[in-house]
């Protein structure tokens, strides 16, 4: 059976990137889709694991392969989602897990129409503030762009499938781990086994 | 904002008894709606927990007040459920769950469209026979009975939500209690949170 991709998003500030790191480590049947960006690494970050890192001629050449499933420039970075990689992985029934803005989700959404969509959301809007300005790799002056940004994004949540209210991590994790599992007990994805044939029985008519 | 109602189903001797009982006794945030029926107690259920167990003229008048969310007669015995109890709860905001037979699923399922229905089904059919063999208090002449009732009821598996084929109790209980997690992050069950407001604005335009 073909694997199911979660598409994670949500504004910068909601705890994206925690969510995913605890996900990766405590759950199991999953498996991370790691981005292409040409954004600076930060200092904990590992290239291959948490992102690719390229430069942007090296990232412009990538796109004109077609080489990306959704692109996009996010603060002045270049982010993108290698299609190859994802549509392989899927069709050897491995469950995906990306982590993409918003914008990205909702064009990945055009093509996987029938996957995941899943919004990570601030328990506030003063919390999103907050958690922004003690990011200290931020450049400031990004700011004002990024609560724009944000109020944007969260006019979208109508377009995702669940909303996860990120209040703690232990209990984002563990929604998580329940949308995982549950989607792949939806009758709609079991066609192949509950479809004409008797549930039980085998193509020749024969009792399992 | 209203609970939400699961309701399981599948054949007899699927295990959704058993699974119900774990449930109840390890989750929270859930309340089991307990059922009418004019079935003989046996020996380890309690009147009230269990079902309420009542004769079939007590059952018959309460059919003609309209109290039924959905009846049945399955195997020579009546089973009804609550219409009045399951709303009240459900308006109080109380998620419930709902063990009835698939006829009466499918039942509630024309009133309660929006709501959770869940499929439960047992590994192989043969395993099916086996539980149906060793369950002591059936009828023996009804066995060929519920072995064609069990044909029937797994042809309606693509009507359910979630289909959870009960290998381990333990499993299965997760695999609840996932679905019960996840639908209440459901985003077209949080209509008055992402609606037409900012998602953190109060209706005087505020920020939260």
């Amino acid at each position: 059976m073909r694997g199911i991709l979660f598409v994670m998003s949500g504004p910068s500030g909601a705890g994206k990137t925690t969510i995913v790191k605890a996900v990766m480590s405590e759950l199991e049947g999953i498996e991370f889709s790691v981005s292409y960006t040409t954004r600076p690494k930060r200092e904990d970050e590992v290239d291959g694991v948490d992102y690719f890192f390229v430069d942007e001629k090296t990232f412009k050449s990538l796109i004109k392969k077609g080489e990306f499933l959704e692109w996009a420039e996010v603060h002045g970075h270049l982010y993108g989602t290698s299609m190859n990689f994802v549509e392989s992985r899927l069709n050897d029934g491995i469950n995906m897990l990306l982590d993409v803005d918003v914008k990205g989700a909702l064009n990945i959404k055009k093509i996987f129409k029938d996957d995941v969509f899943i919004f990570v959301a601030p328990p506030s809007f003063k919390e999103l503030k907050d958690r922004l300005i003690k990011r200290h790799t931020e450049d400031p002056n990004n700011f004002e762009k990024r609560i724009e940004d944000a109020k944007f994004e969260l006019s979208q949540i109508s377009k995702f499938d669940y909303l996860i209210v990120n209040r703690d991590i232990s209990t984002a994790v563990k929604q998580i781990e329940s949308i995982i599992i549950s989607e792949q007990l939806r009758v709609s994805r079991l066609a192949e086994f509950v479809g004409k044939y008797n549930f039980y029985k085998s193509k020749d008519g024969a009792d399992l």
